[in-house]
């Protein structure tokens, strides 16, 4: 049970520097928002998640709002963010290997609600457990969560191989994307008609541990 | 790839009375609303699924709109449909057990959106799979789709046994109850707070199976 607005977790990440409290609002909501909301394990909300910034100063060294340090404290804030985020996918309920879909073109709610309907959809988490570069499922995904879509001219890339261009089958070397989609980690890439947003979500497979861990104790 | 609105399948429902094709269009979308529309294997919309009500006449026997005998074809044409769309879960990919959630209270959407999000949750189909009456999770799974509900007083009975009041843990014959979940179909009523809409999603269970049949093949 993963899909973080938050995940079932408690994530505390500490550092000497000192910041203002808005400071340290401001980037933790930024870095929140590129890390942990963009995860699912099984795409089930949490109730009792919390990600907490604290601050000492200890250093002394004064990290200021709109400065080249804010930016450098920033972006080593979205490295750890993001890299413990991962953890939690790639540690997911039995998970074995771990996808990462990007979503482009549309509005930002079309590109969010896409990218989640795929990395939810049952049939393409366990497409990734069997390492079958399935892209029917991914288009079916995006499809059945835009409604209104149809017909839907997308373009799908697994692994950076064209798999599927204006809605349509294209041709590709089988043998070569079977072997890209064996890999610990699995890039589709959605791109819907237009100019627009871009999201991306990390989620893990569907496993035979995952029916284990979850079917078999008693709560 | 099960969840109508509708199915992977042709269904074709055929009778020798004499329909109007007004009657015969009305009758159909009532009991498809009923039938395949409450129905879910994965929550995986397909692309190419019909239902086709054929009235051959051939019996002379004339159903005049808004007739008795409309109201028996229209009954007998329900039963025939809800007998099929749940064989269809009965037969969802590794499916051993079929649950069926009943929402009440609040608006249709409201009521629409609950019961799904339960008969779509993984963890409460594995639950299903795996005969333990997590109740916690249906809980979690219509908190999670009906946003700023917190903190949601609901009711939650399995198999009539009332396991939730108010949305606080209620007091029951655990014994009774694991027993009870070890049938072939499983109960979940949930009522939340008012009067309002009911619905009802029959679903089939996650097993290990369903993982089987959609990762260890390639398309």
């Amino acid at each position: 049970m993963i899909s973080p607005a938050f995940a079932t977790m408690l994530c505390f990440v500490q550092t000497d520097a000192a910041l203002s409290a808005e400071t340290a609002d401001l980037l933790l909501g930024v870095c929140v928002a590129r890390s942990f909301d963009r995860v699912s394990v099984d795409g089930q909300l949490s109730t009792n998640d919390t990600v907490i910034l604290q601050a000492s100063g200890e250093s002394g060294v004064r990290v200021e709002a709109q400065s080249g340090d804010e930016v450098a404290f920033g972006e080593a804030l979205d490295w750890t963010m993001r890299k413990l985020a991962l953890d939690i996918v790639r540690d997911g309920e039995g998970s074995k290997r771990i996808g990462r879909v990007l979503v482009s073109g549309g509005d930002a709610a079309v590109v969010s609600t896409a990218a989640r309907a795929v990395a939810n959809s049952p049939l393409v988490k366990a497409a990734l457990h069997g390492g079958d570069p399935n892209w029917g499922r991914i288009a079916q995904a995006v499809g059945g969560a835009i409604y209104d879509s149809a017909p839907l001219a997308l373009d799908i890339f697994i692994e950076d191989v064209q798999v599927c261009g204006g809605g349509a089958a294209v041709r590709y070397d089988v043998a070569a994307l079977a072997e890209a989609v064996a890999g610990d980690e699995v890039e589709y890439r959605v791109v819907l008609p237009g100019d627009g947003a871009e999201t991306e979500v990390f989620f893990s497979d569907l496993s035979h541990e995952y029916v284990t861990i979850n079917a078999d104790y008693t709560t």
